[in-house]
């Protein structure tokens, strides 16, 4: 909270203390293009340049033109970011032009910055999925450039996360961080300030180790383009240099001195005499000559003119640049930049919600493919089969893709390359699970996707057209745990036992969740799930069957008449009117009131105060009170079960939810439905649906109403990681204005939120990413689900986000139309009650659970006991990553998954002893890399830099860090969610 | 007229004729861009990028993105047309860029087509116009390439000229010529008959000798672009070629299948297995290797599939391919491609008089500009100082300069251009002048230039300021020549003598014309002008003084009273009603009807058979009735004097006119002034204009009506060359079906037009182009001079043509506002009657004259007597160009000026004897040169391609041509409007 308050104060004594005035400004002139891995078109469509009428970009002409630009002139640099589009056109060329671009890449002409896959979204996105983006992309230019991106760019996001400046900046080797977009009021302020450059210390946990040096783009405006007027890609309507005095127009003199305005005026707003001109922008470069044709002329023509010095530069080098200006001292920001706004009631907190369900395959796809990589990695299969995978993870992180801020057809396309990478990895994965078996199976194992929605063909046939379906449960984590399974069946004579012991677990029939699609025929999805209760080891997997057992019925699902009230030793539910009411935490002795309901924003259509509309970026309600979901008395049953219990609840005719209270569980799952009736309890006709025949667009939030004293305070997450405080109407760097008492409080919520009093915290653990508050009102937590808008906002998707079942191909019709009902969405919110002190050791594991549910791989063939991998890690760290990295060598993250505080021992620096481990296998050499990977430890640490601070007596010196872990018997510490990373070297392939 | 009726009957025949079916199509992908040299946007802005709001189009970069690809790799080929922009790129660019581009020429990679300085309009050029900027880009290609273009490339002219063909293509070496633009009908039915590509023999004078292979560019569709869907410029929308199988949207088979379809489509609208693709359009190429990239794998894919050959190739490779296949015969044009058409109702007529200040303008300074060459020449200065003029000249003749559709801020370029050319080139004639005066004079000479509106500022101080102005008088044309010289004075005690002998000439003081701007303040201009008689010597000039004599007057013209006729021994001219109403030829001892009369069609503004509206391009008239420009009675005042007779007469309040009949003159000379009210007799508050109040657009034709009997057929000028036959409602190739009877009859007339009975053939001369007809009625002529509009017509220049005296700048407003009054144009008919069968010997030297008037330069100083540096030639032959082309050298075109058939002597072939040509000069060696100047006879004669004809039993043989001249002794013939062009050297810089 050192933020600008404190600056502006300070700003004369910077002033004397900043640059000789008598030194030119020097320019930077950073040359890039803003390459969207998706949005209006699809990421092929913009590679080889489709469906220009939507959106002209095409970039494999980009790469192209910019290579032999960069060849034709030593001078010139680029500077280029999205490797997923860069691997394209990598993969495309040959011999000789890769030559050439290794020659420019070694020479620094050709820079890479940032790196990743994509250039992610900073709200949704699940932090492994961030690292495993970054990293692929990292690994490709390593192992075919041998180097590591020193800057961060992240120029489009719309609002950026602590996360992004902490482990995504500093933890990958990252020497500087820019991007564009920050809040209005904020970016005035810097403008005036002097601050549009500063020190980013945005993780308490990880401290002053983990901050950056970070500047914004575009000259400071809020974008990342040239300074008006110089916009010099082939659309451009900018006057071009002409200096040749013998054509008309001769324009040198013009051009000269509106550009040193340009430069002073941008020097102004920051401090030290370097500053960075991004001269690019959305797909430039289209026709890199045009570009660079002209900007070989400003800089000559400016040069000679000598008041400022300018020249071509890329991000790196500017960091160096400002690194040697050690007179300057920076100013400190140690909070985030959410949410976004780009003016008075234009927050960018809807997207944090738009489409949820590809949200939510994204987060399915991530947890399924970290279990993909531990699984081919322990079989020494490798990553190979995953690269697909890995893509089309990478694509989707990208800031429009799990955003869902792309056009319908290309979030269709997100979706196929994930389902396509999925099944393309199926083989692999059961190739290794094969072996993983040993003598016990060589059947193939599938999945069943569709779980979720009760369709499971190889679990539904049994009692039909076979006796048994076996099945590995493959447990991600690196802890034990016991979970409830779910099996879709449709025979009640069945058992479930332990493979190879036959030992039967306790089962329990629930009644199953539909199919999400009410639209025509019957789904074929299985009206009974049976509950299955496993135990599984840490890092591996246990065996069972599904089998019929004639003459015996697995024991069901009572429903109680007139309960009000679901509990199991550790909680207590009480309801009234249907919903929940209270809820009282036996262990601690404490009760609170929580009276769930169901609302919807009327999403604005604009008003006098502002045109804005609701969009797919923007949340705008019309007024800031909710309407409910359905004003007549909730349909509420209640089923009593050995495993668990649930009440299944129908609110009106298109929300229904289940909550389930497990036998043992400290936390209770509510499973929602928005956008369907209650199966069975049919309200409407035609089926339920969310309303749009009423023309408003509907923004759908599940509300738990608390007793909680919060004063105006609750706390998310940042991409699953640290948890910031939040407060209402409050922002902490500046003095904030408000002009959305709703959509100006709401955050992007990736795993969890909390509010707290002095006696009790309450906490929402979400399935997915999506918008959460818990400040706008005391005691109140707000999670928005849903979002079904007939208006486009004007952020430039150019379609309402009216996600419908059936939507016509874009083949057909570039815009697409939407038909059908619309759109279902299907999530979990995990509540948990505790005491603020001590909650944190049920909740922060619980996030890990719900992130990385067991995965079942079902069999026709026979299944394995069990297999496990490692022992148990300490209570406070987890493997967060277990891949391949080549031959005999895995990489390997645990991180420490508490924050500084949250728990008086977990919270603790944690000790890893790695000859425990990975007990029986021989390591022969540990590395501690980066979090990237690809270079070492020593390294990243032999990059930071010492910032001179504006507040502090003495620069903020780094952390004491331990040294790199280097040997076999390495002890290595981790501090509070600290993530380190290393590549293991074993002497044989002993996995199997 | 042995075109496409024949060849419908015919072509079964020559269907068995044809290629061998099993021949598989061979495409030539000709890349190129057209580049308007001037339109939208200026040149400058073209070239350089600017304005790019208006247009997308930055030359420079075409330049420079095509060489790169050229150079990239060695299959690609490229064609450019316009060295207007090839020069400016040129000169900017090094030696290593120089070498480069040295090297794609010689290796035929790059090749210049048409390469003049721009793609000259066909309809309004001077034919010494189309030569001279042709012969300007030619002598570039040669100096710094060594090469001379093989083919022409007139894409988007809107029609195509005889001289084109027969000139402009023979005669400069071009074995091809290839454009796009011809009438809807005729396209249509050269489609269905495989009569895409034919031999063009258009001037009956030249014959055989001079006809070229023509073929239709665009696919022959009417355009110059590629065929549908294969579009693959920087900001195409077409579907690019996605030809990685690792991506989506792979669509080689789509992409290869439509491009053999079209390819096959456009195979059957001619003859012959090789077709050739316009691949490119305007301004195409600014980012060439989107381009190349796409044709790189279209044609790689399309060669894969087999079905068709592709290559990249250039319009004369092309033109080798289709001479080889000799089974092939074609059909005949021997007519020409005017009036164009693109649709019912839409024919682009109106652009023959658009602009017609800046058509006169162009015309003016040509002639000055020939004789800037002679005078420069001969005094071995060269054409040092004239590079600028004829630049200027070279863009004027571009097709939207001088055929008036660019915007207004273009035109003020062009205008510009040629005022900054001229006042470059005058102490260059001055220094030469003053040489060729030897002891007469060291002081400078300047021009009058706004002698038209009657103010000289050295003429006018005579008797005011000074005593006596003299001049050089100079006489561009090859033969003595009786004028009578304009002077305005302020003194009625005048006298003009010769120089040196002091000899008095003849003068007459008449009423001078007014300024043509009536808006604001008197212009200065003088009251009277002096008409002074003068003798010149072919190819030299006269000195003359005028100078103040006190108490003498000059004879002053006589007002007579009720005078309603005027004579000399030639002709009677009578009035009725304030207008000539009859033409009395004494020589020939006949008398016709001439009733002349102003009127103005209104323009269209579309109507229900069409929406065509009158604009730049377009002419279409609301009805077929004009309107009088004045119902009353003109009011006319006859004056007599000893040099000539005057008809002064105010027809209404904004057209007037003075008809002059010289003294000797087989002629009368018509000067109209429209846009302005007669002096001293006002009729309108505010100023006499063109009205516009009334929001009617106005085409203004002067129009001759007589008793001739004339069937509907009248003949107008090809750029001044052959007179062409025209006949209404008719095309010689075809059943034409007519659509607008007024407009669809209108012609070109850059020079001349006449009607003729059996015995009477009335001629009217223009000092400039414009469009006319005497085919509408019989006996019935109508020229078009003005034409103010309201309306934009849809064809792409956007504007309205509504010229007026003042426009806003368009730095100010892109768009350009017009003000103040329309604008006023004034300009000259020359008619003559006389029998048609010796008609010719008196109309085609008034045509030189009128083209050639001799140019007074003024100076404070004294002038020589006279000096003259040619014998006179024979009567049929004239010099039309005579130049500096280096070192001693000079380059001298003579032509035969009389069409075949036209004079029963003058016709016949005309020998020229050099000894005689340059009396007393030593011509050390004399080599015959093609048209362009460029190149020998020789090579033109070896470039001249037999090509069997349908319709011809034996292959049309050229004409047995003279050899080429070589010697000094040589005696040259010239054949029925022939012109041979000579590189003459001589021993000494003898000329001074």
């Amino acid at each position: 909270m050192a933020g600008l308050r404190k600056m502006r104060i300070l700003w004369p004594l910077v002033f004397l203390l900043g640059p000789v005035e008598a030194d030119p400004v020097e320019v930077h002139i950073v040359c890039h293009t803003h390459d969207d891995v998706g949005w209006l078109k699809t990421v092929d469509e913009y590679y080889s340049g489709q469906n220009n009428s939507i959106q002209h970009a095409y970039v494999h002409m980009i790469l192209d033109t910019v290579v032999q630009s960069l060849a034709m002139n030593r001078n010139r640099t680029f500077t280029y970011v999205e490797q997923a589009f860069f691997v394209r056109w990598w993969r495309q060329q040959d011999a000789a032009t890769r030559a050439l671009v290794k020659t420019l890449v070694k020479e620094g002409r050709l820079e890479f910055t940032n790196g990743g896959w994509c250039m992610h979204d900073e709200a949704a996105p699940h932090y492994i999925d961030m690292i495993d983006q970054t990293t692929l992309g990292h690994k490709f230019l390593m192992d075919e450039f041998g180097v590591a991106p020193r800057t961060g760019w992240q120029l489009d996001p719309f609002g950026h996360s602590a996360t992004q400046a902490a482990l995504l900046s500093a933890e990958v080797g990252f020497q500087g961080l820019f991007f564009g977009r920050i809040d209005y009021q904020d970016l005035q302020l810097r403008q005036q300030d002097r601050a549009a450059e500063f020190i980013w210390r945005a993780s308490p946990s990880l401290g002053p180790a983990a901050q950056v040096f970070s500047g914004l783009t575009g000259s400071y405006h809020g974008n990342y383009g040239p300074p008006d007027g110089f916009q010099f890609d082939v659309n451009n309507l900018d006057e071009t240099i002409q200096d040749d005095p013998n054509l008309e127009d001769y324009n040198v003199k013009s051009r000269v001195d509106g550009f040193v305005a340009a430069a002073l005026a941008q020097a102004n707003m920051t401090r030290g005499k370097n500053i960075m001109m991004t001269m690019g922008s959305d797909f430039q470069y289209e026709d890199a000559l045009t570009w660079f044709y002209n900007l070989d002329r400003l800089i000559q023509h400016v040069n000679e003119d000598g008041r400022i010095k300018v020249f071509y530069s890329t991000p790196s080098r500017y960091v160096e640049a400002k690194q040697k200006e050690t007179m300057v001292k920076w100013p400190l920001k140690e909070d985030d930049f959410f949410p976004y706004a780009d003016g008075p009631h234009k927050f960018w907190t809807g997207y944090f919600t738009s489409r949820p369900t590809l949200k939510r395959y994204i987060r399915d796809t991530s947890a399924f493919f970290q279990v993909a990589k531990q699984i081919t990695a322990l079989a020494e299969s490798g990553t190979q089969g995953l690269e697909h995978l890995a893509e089309a993870l990478g694509v989707a992180q990208h800031h429009d893709a799990v955003s869902g801020t792309a056009k319908q057809h290309v979030t269709f396309d997100y979706a196929k390359r994930l389902a396509r990478g999925r099944s393309l990895a199926y083989p692999e994965v059961s190739k290794a699970l094969k072996t993983h078996m040993g003598k016990a199976s060589v059947q193939d194992f599938t999945l069943c996707e569709l779980r979720n929605v009760s369709l499971c063909a190889l679990t539904q046939a049994v009692g039909r057209s076979t006796n048994r379906t076996c099945f590995a449960l493959w447990n991600g984590l690196a802890r034990p745990r016991e979970e409830l399974i779910e099996l879709p069946v449709s025979s009640k004579n069945l058992e479930v036992v332990q493979a190879e012991t036959n030992e039967a677990v306790p089962i329990q029939l629930v009644r199953s969740l539909p199919s999400v699609t009410n639209y025509g025929s019957d789904a074929g999805g299985a009206k009974d799930t049976l509950l299955a209760e496993v135990k599984l080891p840490p890092l591996g997997f246990s065996g069972f069957c599904l089998q019929q057992v004639e003459g015996k019925t697995a024991p069901e699902s009572q429903l109680m008449k007139d309960a009000e009230l679901i509990e199991n030793e550790n909680l207590a539910i009480h309801f009234a009117g249907g919903m929940m009411s209270k809820i009282t935490d036996k262990v601690n002795n404490m009760s609170i009131r929580a009276e769930q309901n169901w609302f919807w924003y009327n999403a604005s259509v604009g008003n006098a105060e502002s045109s804005q509309v609701s969009g797919a970026y923007i949340f705008r309600p019309n007024r800031s009170q909710a309407n409910p979901v359905f004003t007549g008395l909730p349909f509420m049953q209640v089923f009593h079960g050995e495993l668990a219990d649930e009440v299944v609840t129908s609110v009106g005719s298109w929300v229904h939810q289940r909550l389930r209270l497990a036998k043992k569980a400290s936390h209770v799952e509510i499973t929602y439905t928005v956008g369907q009736e209650c199966p069975g309890l049919r309200f409407a006709d035609p089926p339920g649906e969310i309303p749009a025949d009423d023309g408003l667009g509907k923004e759908i939030v599940s509300r738990f109403s608390t007793d909680l004293q919060t004063a105006g305070t609750c706390f998310s997450d940042s991409n699953g990681r640290e948890m910031l405080q939040r407060k209402r109407d409050f922002r902490p760097s500046w003095d904030f204005n408000q002009t959305e008492e709703v959509a100006g409080n709401y955050y992007p919520i990736a795993t969890s939120l909390f509010i707290r009093s002095q006696q009790s915290q309450l906490t929402v653990l979400t399935d997915t990413s999506q918008a959460g508050t818990g400040c706008v009102r005391d005691g109140e937590i707000e999670m928005m689900v849903h979002r079904r808008l007939f208006k486009d906002d004007g952020r430039g998707v150019g379609e309402p986000l009216n996600e419908t079942q059936f939507v016509t191909s874009y083949v057909e019709d570039p815009k697409g139309q939407h038909y059908g009902p619309g759109l279902v969405t299907r999530g979990q919110h995990w509540l948990h009650l505790g005491r603020p002190s001590n909650t944190a050791k049920s909740w922060r594991p619980l996030m890990d659970r719900l992130y990385m549910a067991p995965v079942p791989f079902f069999t026709a063939g026979e299944v394995a006991f069990r297999k496990s991998w490692t022992n148990w890690l300490p209570k406070n760290l987890e493997v967060i990553s277990l891949a391949s990295w080549g031959p005999k060598t895995l990489l390997l993250r645990i991180a420490h998954q508490f924050g500084v505080g949250e728990d008086p021992e977990l919270s603790k620096p944690a000790k890893l002893n790695f000859e425990f481990l990975f007990p029986g296998h021989s390591i022969t050499s540990i590395e501690e890399r980066g979090l990237g990977g690809t270079i070492s430890k020593d390294e990243v640490e032999h990059r930071r830099i010492q910032w001179p601070l504006e507040d502090e007596a003495a620069p903020g010196a780094p952390l004491g860090r331990m040294r790199s872990a280097r040997s076999t018997v390495g002890v290595v510490t981790f501090g509070p969610l600290q993530i380190r990373t290393f590549l293991l070297q074993f002497g044989e392939a002993v996995f199997i």
